[in-house]
């Protein structure tokens, strides 16, 4: 029992940039024994005196312990990096950003080198890293046995979230929430750009329009009852056709504030489609289908 | 005094749409006395049935009371409206949705009328009016002294936040708030394009999706403080060439998935211009420097 228990305390971890060494240093300070391998290996360095193990290569790190995690810069840099590495009997997790295709063909490729393969989207930056109050957490999906094995060493950095075992999901709800967080970042650069040149405090105005989005943010909500059921008119406040009318008043400000529009207009188009296509008493979610090639 | 006090507590509404329908039961409900016109006189019958007192042209209507508020189509409509209403000693509050250039024209016209002007842009739908936890409010901006003299009345309907002597301010940042959601509306509209295909619970994703903006959107904060100070690497966590390099991510999964990246490119080609101009190093702030035209 003593023997199991220490070797669940024991993981090897590949790429240290600015993740990976955040990963890391929860690991260790949680006392696991960690082994450490980076391509440029000055940035283990400073892991090494804080306990952690530097192996000389990912093949030596590998051999170390059963469950290896890869944060590294890319999905070809996994394939590149464990070309060398006898994967038998080993639990990789992959936390490299990438596509739902390539966690897919990377989780067969896994598969086929005897190993069990789960892999993580973080949604997350680094700084929020080892501080459970900030509300970051990992995506998993892949291998649930392995996940169920390694919980708690998983859940030493950050949060978890099990999302299925298709290895795509994880990366293919990362890359959804990363995709609206661009469109909202999107719409906040806009405001910025209208109320810029005016004699408006930004201080002030920043909490609004966070208050604003927060309160905002919820119709999503509606958006996906509305895309289970079918039927877009259900709850309807205020529908597309009127909807589409006020974005003539935002157009017109970005006129006279001298914007560009063209953050704005790809969406108004879509609403605008849909309206034509007589969808005015809907809600704006059929620009979703419009979204579908 | 009694006079007076009664004289506060009676006011005109201009306009019985969705909107001013809702506006005008929160005025009822709370012993106003209120008199009202619409274009379409059906539109007054149930309100009469409440107590309002339905005048027969705008002109009557105005002639009613200090207080005028009018909730119209647009502004041309504004000045339609009131082509032929005595305006000397009124105070006018627009709350008919326009441009901060519209608004300005507007104060200035109703000042040349003998009136006090305040421009309204209400945050609000109609179902959020009379529901203070609804997080509802309007945004006002003009003649401070109409303002301070209305005050109860207008905090009625919804909550109030002042925001300047400058007629457009108001409109201004109502149009900026509203930009904003349709650049979160197109951001959550691309994430559930990318999940729908798959065999992902759209009932587990949209709670994700909503904490997730919920705890990105205070980011503009610090937009704020590196607008105001105009050093954009202040504080910067992930910079803009790590954030455009995690871009292609996005796009490679947009064409797994078969989803139309349109709602998402011209965000990210700000972004790459951006960094070819030598900002890589810095937040993602400079995008509003290349929206000003």
């Amino acid at each position: 029992m003593h023997d199991n228990a220490s070797a669940r305390k024991s993981l090897t971890l590949l790429g240290l940039g600015a993740m990976g060494t955040a990963l890391a240093r929860t690991w260790i300070a949680t006392g696991y024994s960690l082994t450490v391998w980076n391509r440029t290996p000055a940035r283990a360095e400073a892991l090494a005196a804080e306990g952690a193990t530097v192996a000389a290569t990912a093949a030596e790190a590998v051999a170390a312990n059963r469950l290896v995690v890869a944060c590294l810069l890319d999905d070809a840099s996994v394939g590149d990096t464990l070309a060398e590495a006898d994967l038998t009997g080993k639990d990789l997790v992959n936390l490299t950003t990438g596509t739902p295709g390539q966690a897919r063909e990377r989780a067969a490729w896994a598969r086929e080198r005897g190993a069990r393969f789960l892999d993580g989207g973080i949604m997350a930056v680094p700084p929020m890293i080892g501080v459970p109050e900030s509300g970051g957490y990992v995506f998993y999906s892949g291998s649930r046995a392995l996940f169920d094995e390694h919980r708690e060493a998983l859940a030493v950095p950050t949060g978890t979230d099990y999302v299925g075992e298709d290895a795509g999901f994880a990366a293919l709800q990362d890359v959804a929430l990363l995709s609206a967080m661009n469109g909202m970042f999107a719409g906040i650069s806009h405001a910025f750009a209208l109320v810029k040149r005016e004699d408006v405090e930004l201080a002030d105005f920043a909490p609004l329009l966070v208050s604003w989005l927060t309160a905002m943010a919820p119709a999503a909500h509606q958006t996906a009852v509305q895309l289970e059921s079918g039927d877009y008119t259900q709850g309807v406040v205020s529908n597309l056709a009127m909807q589409a009318a006020g974005n003539a008043t935002l157009l017109r400000t970005a006129e006279e504030q001298r914007v560009s529009p063209e953050l704005l207009t790809p969406f108004m188009a879509l609403m605008e489609r849909r309206v034509a296509d007589g969808h005015g008493d809907e809600d704006g979610t059929g620009v979703v289908d419009l979204l579908l090639k």
